[in-house]
């Protein structure tokens, strides 16, 4: 019995061939052998459609990141394919860096690199916290069991109505408003789609608590980024981390880098060196899968964008 | 039956009464009155000195600090009566500091809070790495239990043989140089006593990885400042992270202020807030435990000094 033959472009490294082959298939570098396509260029979505335009057999997709709103808003999505994402895949390194960025606002990190002196005693601990998470994906599910040995009350705000394990509730994003007061830490971990495009906004951050950190490792088009620079200036919540901008990269000069509660990482929460085992592993499963006809590992819906 | 009477001293506040009480003990100011002795002043040993001689009815002193080496230095922990301390205590705040201090360092926040434009993607995640642990303890049992989420490797560095549980493996302190290499994060999380003051040196430093942190949630004394600013400035380790110095308070104007790659918090890993409810519960236990003959928690060994 012999494995489907998948693509992989625009380039063919040895690592993303051997992830195929581990998977039992056959690797290419010509999508016009093959059933299947490793993508994997995070940008250039009009050259992949140029690429699927002129190579009708290729059934299944895997792009190559979690979030896939390039490839949608570029209509490359088309529904007559299976569509894969690494979502899910990279939540460990990000899901860290939430809690990271968390632990260092509540801990007052940015004031004491910056000191030059020895200060008071202060800070805050997240055991026995509640905190609001946006999203229930892989991101969320991996940081609520971080979050557990802390004992963190965790309550998810999510489209979908079925309960997140591990979260203390699941609500819907109407409860937003309702769950914001209450939290120590807000994150942000949910895919950017038009409705969830600018969900923190003036009023959302008016109504977090003024010890309250938001940490966004998502996108920085779900926070309104004038209403969070004068948040900051008002004091109307202790702090902002953010791995994500709007606009990103944060221009030089951007009021953000001036503010002193604020964090900004560049999109690092997951560097390539985290990545590329956890996406061999990935392709490999998903490989093994397309051979057997099993249900795919992150599938992307073409109607919704993610 | 009525339970013991237990002095509350220098000042005798009405949250540690209500311990007393809830433990089943009747809380005075008086402690020619008292068994027991609840001593909440961390510092002053003398006074304390003075106040037992005067007392010699006091059978237990409980003091508030986890360290007690001030009351060991000044002569204070006498054999003819019962010691603890507040050791185990406050070993959740602690952890989670010594935690965000490491998680700080591995995604390179010092430099992200320093900057004033978009970076470089850069960072190490701490899933699957192996750190080294030095000391047994509390600390190091609730830290354990954190970096368990992350699959750490842990290699706890202790005194006594007996394996720690969490650990990957527990070796003596005669390992230490076997062990530091590998290790992603060195820990200090030990009590300070003569035979751990400068535990880590300038060979110690040099044995360690260049992309590995240090991070002191102990005591300054147990390492040597010279040589770590000496390692910090060559690049041998990649950073420290420092709740407690030596000299301390750091003063104005000290070299380690100036290390990009050094992140000081002013010994506040666990601050007044996070530890009065813990106290409170700790003295709690003792007095219903020394009302029944029961084993006391945290007995400092007065030979011993910890």
């Amino acid at each position: 019995m012999s494995g489907p033959t998948v693509a992989i472009a625009p380039s063919t490294p040895e690592w993303a061939a051997e992830a195929v082959r581990l998977g039992g298939g056959t690797p290419t570098s010509e999508p016009g052998e093959a059933e299947a396509l490793i993508w994997l260029q995070p940008g250039e979505p009009a050259r992949l459609g140029e690429l699927l335009g002129a190579h009708r057999g290729l059934r299944w997709v895997q792009l190559p990141f979690a979030g896939v709103e390039a490839f949608a808003a570029a209509g490359v999505l088309s529904a007559d394919r299976s569509w894969t994402c690494a979502k899910g895949c990279y939540a460990e390194p990000v899901a860290e860096h939430a809690l990271a960025l968390s632990l260092a606002g509540l801990r007052l990190l940015p004031e004491r690199v910056t000191a030059r002196s020895w200060g008071q005693p202060a800070g805050t601990s997240l055991y026995d916290s509640s905190v609001v998470i946006l999203g229930g994906g892989g991101i969320t599910a991996e940081l609520l069991r971080l979050l557990q040995a802390f004992r963190v009350r965790a309550t998810v705000v999510r489209r979908r109505r079925d309960p997140v394990p591990g979260a203390a509730r699941t609500v819907p994003v109407s409860d937003l408003h309702r769950v914001l007061p209450g939290a120590l830490v807000v994150y942000l971990a949910l895919a950017l789609t038009p409705s969830t495009a600018g969900i923190i906004g003036a009023d959302e951050l008016s109504l977090m608590d003024p010890r309250a950190w938001l940490v966004n490792v998502a996108r920085g088009g779900h926070v309104d980024t004038e209403a969070l620079v004068s948040a900051l200036g008002s004091g109307a919540i202790a702090g902002a981390a953010l791995d994500v901008t709007d606009p990103e990269p944060l221009p030089d000069g951007h009021p953000l880098w001036e503010a002193p509660n604020c964090i900004i990482t560049p999109h690092t929460a997951d560097t390539w060196d985290m990545i590329r085992p956890r996406l061999a592993r990935r392709i490999e499963d998903n490989v093994a899968r397309f051979a057997t006809g099993a249900p795919l590992l992150g599938l992307v819906d073409p109607a919704e964008g993610y």
